[in-house]
């Protein structure tokens, strides 16, 4: 018999076929694990590992990835402000690496060397899980029947089916992937640029013509660039995320959709929801601009587009992010404060922020009214000096 | 008598003081010269013409910039996708340079060698204005009362009333800079960032708790990155600019704060409405996304933020500007096509995309489904190589 | 029997293995076609067409390259000082589109399909030869035996031998590239990093120990970016570029090791002459920085990058390099005036540059010594504003 | 008696100046601090301080500067590979910093609120010098007599005579600023960009037309990005830079010309001779080559980009500049192995590098040869995605 296979195991259709075809044709163990990104509560975790074992899987196991998933990767999200073509957060891109780091440290443990997971030949993860794979357990073979076979939904549900499973029309029209940084809504309208994806698509959103929530304002703390707080109560990352995801659901924040280039060179769009990465983006990033200094705001946003670039395009292993993630948590340190957020008919808008560390300081000046700090000359020649360039340039090119 | 003045007239306080204070001190004509760029109507263009006369100025002219403040700045800032901090639209600054090189160009056409702005010495606006009038007019004397003498509101205002000058009090509180890219208001609870500036103070915006329009779909057809039509209507940019400015005040859309940093190295806040470009600019990236391949994205991303920020720090006549501009005019040339974008509840969502340059190719393959033109190997292959690099680096340094 | 094969024909081993190789096992008609990037001579052209058709080609071509590599290609890495990892001027990468591009044209100018080259699995050339012929002639066939088998130099020897070709030895152990822009060496110590490849391997340059020219400088005028003459004698660009490399050999210039990124992920090391890159940026880029702005140069210098990186990278065809190009055709006008350097004992060093649109004006200031054009008074107050933002900061986080 | 003055005294004719100058107007104690960046003997020290006494300074010290100048700067610098636009290795920019620090110190240590430098307003160190005091002793007094009364060399030399003071003539034409990290020449020549700076000028290098020196390799080790070692024998960074210094200047090694912007808008150019700086940045960006990822090198060079123009123009204490070094502490930890390195006739030339973080790894490939880590299968559909985007794109927009 073949040596066993761990599969990496979503409780989606094409995960649930891979678990009967690969035991079918390598004749091999299959064991299932699950890494949590969403915070399934145990009922939630039960039902999966049944529904691995139902689908024939000789082990079935759901590991919790939502502790590491901030830490490893969230924080950086943050405190960079990742987000991608300046649109979206990379819900989906931030979860596969703790997927694949806990997939890879439990095949380590049980001593196996294969594993598989099921990814298109058309999409994005496929890069991230094989990458980081690779990466992490060198010499590991990957096993990739949907890729390899370029197997369409409709081919593995008619595959199952033959088989006596059930599958449920319901799955096919949309994918959908949830996990604590956002929702991703794939397929049907977003396989084609002109075609709106409906409202109704959206799985968690409250819809903007059925808003009943009357807007609220909510203060968030920070510490050095991470969330400590929400209204005054110190609260751990994950209870708080978990408070920031039911305010924006019902209020409607976080509503997208993106259009971007994916790794193989072709477009690709999804809708998503993305509440929790919505509201503190807005709120760390008001803070940032108050405690942070120019040179230090327009090089960590550079640094941050590096940093969701690289970690979407299945890079996050790469020892450049190490580097980078040691230059935010410099830069962070700062980033210690209060955030008022207006949160009401889909908008979260900043109100009002304040810092030990801020630096607007109206003993120096005040924007665009007076300035103690210095005098008008000082202003004017200010203004002189810093056109001469321009001065001269136009004089010889007019 | 000493030789005339040019004074850049806005019609508000601190330029009003101008005109009265520098006849006297200087003994010199003052001719008010105001460029519209907001689209002044008739009456309301005699109106600021007889604003000036009113506090004594020789002569008073209002021109238009309007068509300019477009031609010149904002189709730059529209195909740069230009938002300061991914934030704030750069309402007024785009006016500042079409602003100084109209009363450079009148300057010139009466022999004049002397020219007035209003702008305080712990602002933004000094910089832009000397800087472009040092460089438009060579040699010219930058004339800046409330500048050079630290002058406050209540300062001019005082001055004014001792002299028989009506001001009122409403003036006091908040300046309000109204034009076709957007509003700015400043003042108040903006000089602190602690304190939240009231809805009620935003002047064009529908309420967020009175919203009373029904959300609705509209059309935005491009040509090479700028605006053409409106649901299907060819439209001059002018009317069409003002037609979604109207559809986007009634929405509410278009809100924000800005917390920057000054020129001057201090911090600065302002509140803003910019239903205009925050319509313009989610429609014209969509298409971008659309049309566009990821190295063009990335480097236009990059240098329209660095169009931004020399604009912004008052840098529009560097020779390094022009530059950009040919970069993003042939950029753009597949920037051709049509955007859906939903407005409603203060919010704008892009819904669908066409265009005929759309690199969205479902022949070749559809993102996370299938792929006609890669076979499962050569996309395994692909995800092998693009690994190659980061296993071998953690194979050296685990 | 098969339709023909299009073989891009350098004359090295690897194609000459090829033509018979091709022959014999698809039962092609082998068509060579030799894009010249060195600037052949009718007796050397005639020497290559002569050894295409001694490996049996059926016809055999040597079309002229070098205007279109100036052109195409060399034209932007002189307006962008291109040197990757500011060391390489990328000789070869520089070639392969013009090589590309000359085959594709005349595939489809007889109506051929099938493309051959010669490339490796493990080197850059077969992604730029890959790309640019998939983009430039869709749907076309694309041959590569060598990589497809994972050929050695002496597998391809022997092959060839056993069907009664000769072969020297000569070219084992080096396989070097000659082009305009320079000569690369690889092979041998370059396949490890820790061992030097001795000078004798170098073919062009004079060897340091034995340097018998003296010492001179020289001229060069430009014209928006261009080079235009040599010691005052205006001279088209590829007798101009000839000229220079006349020189640069005999001073030795332009000597140098690359260990760089490859396309695959791992790293790739080789020698390089390239004594006209080294002699025309050093004018170049000295001539710039008399003549741009800061701003200018800045992003230049990024956009140069890039522009490099991505041409070495094989993306030559990517329409962000059109856009490139459009900056830098706006950007370069000024570049206009002479540069007179310094040649001798291996080293090229600017000693001097003028330019009508020289931005070093001692009218308005000396540097370091006397500013006409401002007071001290005034330099103080922008020193003072200059540092706010530190200041500030320091206070608040000392 | 008004409170006493610490001058920043180095030594050159406008320091001296300031001594009785100050004395005289201010009727104040003057105690002259000197920095030393070069790293003086004892005899040196002992001199400089007689000298400031000589001109009446009522105290003199000379404070070792050079192992913070290490500390602070040249180790960012190394691992930057900090070179101003691309050419000047920043020599005197670097000391400026630490010259500001130690005389804030001394200044608070003593309990003095005034600090004097030598300055001209049309320089670069004027920026530097007053933004870090400001910076560092917030609300010190800085005084600027050459800047304010816009003195020139022909002034300061008058007064002084006036005075009984003797100044030798040979001071006039050029100023010089020797320290660890090279020395720069400016005056005369320079002042113009179309004059060449004579090799005589050149104080310290060996001039190409009398080398005598025989070709030699060296060796020199890194650990983490910073040199530990030559030829061999472990030695502490002043003594290796020492000793790199005297080899440099016998193979007359580092001559440049720079023209710059500075940073009051106007251009300055200077001569440098920088041996140090010249072959340790060879050696360190031949092992960095060799040990980083792609990424890691393409952001660290951006970023030594960002670092080289801040600290050039003064703002050395933004705490952009932290974040930065924290980046490179991280980026540079692989940096760690020995560089062999021709030295000759003017030339420094990496000759080979090894590492125990290596990436060039035959066991997986050899450029452009052979590929034991993947097929020539995998190459080739590599190539194909590679280039997906760019076909796409060139399928609608031929």
């Amino acid at each position: 018999m073949s040596s066993p296979v761990i599969l990496a195991y979503s409780g989606g259709l094409d995960t649930s076929f891979c678990i009967p075809y690969l035991k079918e044709t390598l004749g091999a163990e299959i064991h299932a694990v699950s890494v949590d990104c969403v915070g399934l509560d145990a009922p939630a975790r039960a039902a999966l590992e049944a529904k691995a074992r139902h689908f024939g899987a000789d082990t079935a196991l759901v590991l919790d990835g939502t502790q590491a998933l901030y830490t490893d990767v969230l924080r950086w999200l943050i405190r960079g402000d990742v987000l991608r073509d300046r649109t979206y957060p990379l819900c989906v891109g931030a979860e596969r690496f703790v997927q694949a780091d806990r997939v890879a440290a439990y095949a380590r443990q049980v001593g196996a060397t294969r594993i598989a997971h099921g990814s298109t030949g058309a999409g994005n993860d496929q890069v991230r899980f094989d990458v980081a794979l690779r990466a992490l357990l060198p010499g590991c073979e990957v096993i990739t029947p949907i890729r390899d076979m370029g197997l369409s939904r409709s081919h593995t549900t008619a595959w199952l089916r033959e088989r006596g499973f059930e599958v449920s029309d319901s799955t096919t029209r949309y994918s959908i992937n949830d996990g604590i940084w956002g929702t991703t809504i794939g397929g049907a309208e977003t396989t084609r640029p002109d075609t709106a994806l409906p409202f109704e698509a959206f799985p968690h959103l409250q819809d903007p013509a059925s808003f009943t929530r009357t807007p609220q304002e909510i203060v968030i703390g920070f510490e050095a660039g991470l969330p400590v707080s929400l209204d005054g109560q110190a609260l751990p990352p994950l209870p708080l995320l978990a408070a920031l995801r039911d305010l924006g659901r019902e209020h409607g924040i976080g509503r997208g959709m993106h259009l971007g280039d994916t790794i193989l060179g072709i477009k690709g769009r999804i809708g998503f929801e993305a509440p929790v990465a919505t509201i503190l983006l807005a709120a760390h990033r008001e803070l940032e601009k108050l405690t942070l200094t120019k040179a230090q705001r327009l090089i960590k946003d550079q640094l941050g587009d590096t940093y969701g670039l690289m970690l979407h395009e299945g890079q996050f292993y790469d020892p450049a992010m190490r580097d980078i993630e040691a230059f935010l948590e410099a830069n962070q340190q700062p980033v210690t404060g209060s955030v008022t957020l207006y949160l009401g008919y889909g908008q979260c808008l900043p109100r009002a922020a304040s810092s030990p560390y801020g630096l607007m300081n109206s003993a120096i000046a005040t924007y665009g009214e007076e300035a103690a700090g210095w005098t008008g000359a000082e202003a004017r020649a200010f203004c002189k000096l810093v056109g001469m360039s321009t001065q001269i340039a136009l004089s010889v090119r007019p």
